[in-house]
């Protein structure tokens, strides 16, 4: 099999049906209609093999869990993914993990309602890139640099059990007896399926100054809008919406998880206080929890008042790629 | 250095300004304007170290080679390429290697106008994949299906000397005596600077009935229009138009490096008879030379007429990524 009968039998086929896509896989270039009223947002994200993913996942969530982080980036603008382009480079031609990455993608495709416009598939180390497009009204983008001082800080979701998942339940002999087994396919869904927020596009348009998808670890992603934006913020560590399974269950540090875990692809935005009692009626109705967990304040740094009443700094702690990979 | 550093320091600052970006690097999605009446073109490539290129080659080639490559695709469905996201993955952090190919990239967007809009720098496996974004008036991309029986087949440039590049002048050691140094830069050139056919653009918008970029190499690119248009072709080999370098250095094989060499980024394009002579009128005036090379024809297939006035089938002979790496 060449890498055109490749593209045909695990990629072309599987594109999803959109009508504002021109023409897709098979020209040197995708065309497409971005509607009048409209702007183009787009997104790359790439995952590089035992670096972003294991090689032992299955290809199924390998190729779903790519998309869902990259829709997510989509998701922290307040708008909808619709167009996506796949660079897919392999070591060898395996056409087993090819059925079961496309069958994943394609899962996901559907469920968002996005359209596979092409890519490219070459031979090497295994890495993925993706990018995605997004639509959104025009002037209707959240930036991270819109938080001003004051604004109170959200949460879109419960976070760290992802992170719990890839430090504690990624390899059989590290499952630890406190916790069961339908916990750990919970938390290991966290990680491996994750579900970006496009479904609160709206209120994000509606009531958020600046947004993030939380991909490093909230203070890491916290600290991005707080530098864009040229604020500081303080957050409140009882207020920090940690993961369900790991307060029960009782996990050692699972503040940090929360705190600096990353991999949650929940949201963290800004709203403005006086438009925050419509938001929260707004989402009461949508059964979608969405927690304070903080203000944005002048001072530049982010500060968390303790479990005892203190203040303290705290320091950003997102993954670095280059750590210790100086030349 | 970390990530993040790394993209201001090397990436956003090299941004070509454009007016249509709303916002760039620096978010978690760029915002970019479509103008009304236009319909956006997306295309990517991936390139990987020691298959697309050498790691022993500058940095600056690397990059700006990579680009135009890129730019290619845009410029063969008759397009002006404008936003480009680049996803690079490193080894480690060297800071002269990152100087280097962020000058390369940069010289390459301010030649073509084109803003560099955001990305992934990830570590592992040196690998570069770019998407790159054009505009077209809506309804005027041209496509690889639309060449029909008795169209004439035409080639933007000469063919060949990027492939000679690739077979003899990339190791010192394989300098040929019967090539001067001058020439030897020439064709270095080609492989490492192509130059995508931008400049055609609008002549392609108004002539062409389909057009493909030669990567593979002529044979195997136009066999995808004659795939994708459900026809064949004979072209006439003593009208291929072999590198001027290759022909007056009596390059042995010189018409094969033409034929399935590739790497040229020039366009194949056909045109319908009836639009002939003004397209070539049209040319004469902007001075660039395109080749009639042959005919669109009802039999399925390549055919090709030799000098003697034999006419032989040529199987059409690209890269394949994938020979020899099944699992």
């Amino acid at each position: 099999m060449d890498e055109f009968s490749l593209i045909n039998t695990f990629f072309k086929s599987i594109s999803h049906y959109r009508d504002d896509v021109i023409f897709g896989i098979g020209d040197d270039a995708a065309c497409l209609q971005v509607p009048a009223g409209m702007q183009l947002l787009v997104s790359t994200d790439t995952l590089v093999e035992n670096i972003h993913f294991l090689s032992s996942w299955n290809a199924y969530d390998i190729a779903y869990r790519s998309l869902m982080i990259n829709i997510s980036d989509i998701a922290s603008m307040g708008a909808q993914p619709c167009w996506v382009s796949l660079a897919l480079t392999l070591p060898a031609m395996n056409t087993q993990w090819l059925q079961n990455f496309s069958q994943g993608l394609k899962d996901g495709l559907n469920e968002y309602n996005i359209a596979l416009i092409g890519g490219d598939t070459t031979c090497g180390p295994l890495t993925i890139t993706l990018t995605i497009h997004g639509l959104i009204p025009t002037g209707k983008a959240i930036r991270r640099s819109g938080a001003v001082v004051g604004d109170k800080i959200y949460v879109t979701g419960q976070l760290g059990a992802a992170a719990f998942a890839v430090s504690h339940l990624l390899q059989p002999q590290q499952l630890m007896p406190a916790i069961t087994e339908a916990d750990t396919r919970t938390l290991l869904k966290a990680l491996l399926h994750p579900t970006p927020r496009v479904d609160l596009s709206a209120y994000l348009q509606s009531f958020a100054t600046a947004a993030i998808d939380i991909s490093d670890g909230i203070s890491a992603d916290l600290n991005h809008i707080c530098v864009a934006s040229g604020v500081g913020a303080c957050i409140d560590l009882n207020k920090i919406p940690v993961h369900s399974l790991l307060r029960s269950d009782g996990i050692e540090n699972a503040l940090d998880f929360a705190l600096h875990g990353g991999d949650d692809y929940e949201l963290c935005f800004t709203v403005n206080p006086q438009n925050e009692e419509q938001l929260l009626s707004n989402l009461a109705n949508e059964r979608s929890a969405c927690y304070c967990i903080g203000i944005i304040e002048d001072t530049l740094g982010l500060r968390a008042k303790t479990v005892s009443g203190d203040v303290i700094f705290i320091e950003p702690q997102g993954y670095n790629h280059f750590k210790d990979k100086r030349v």
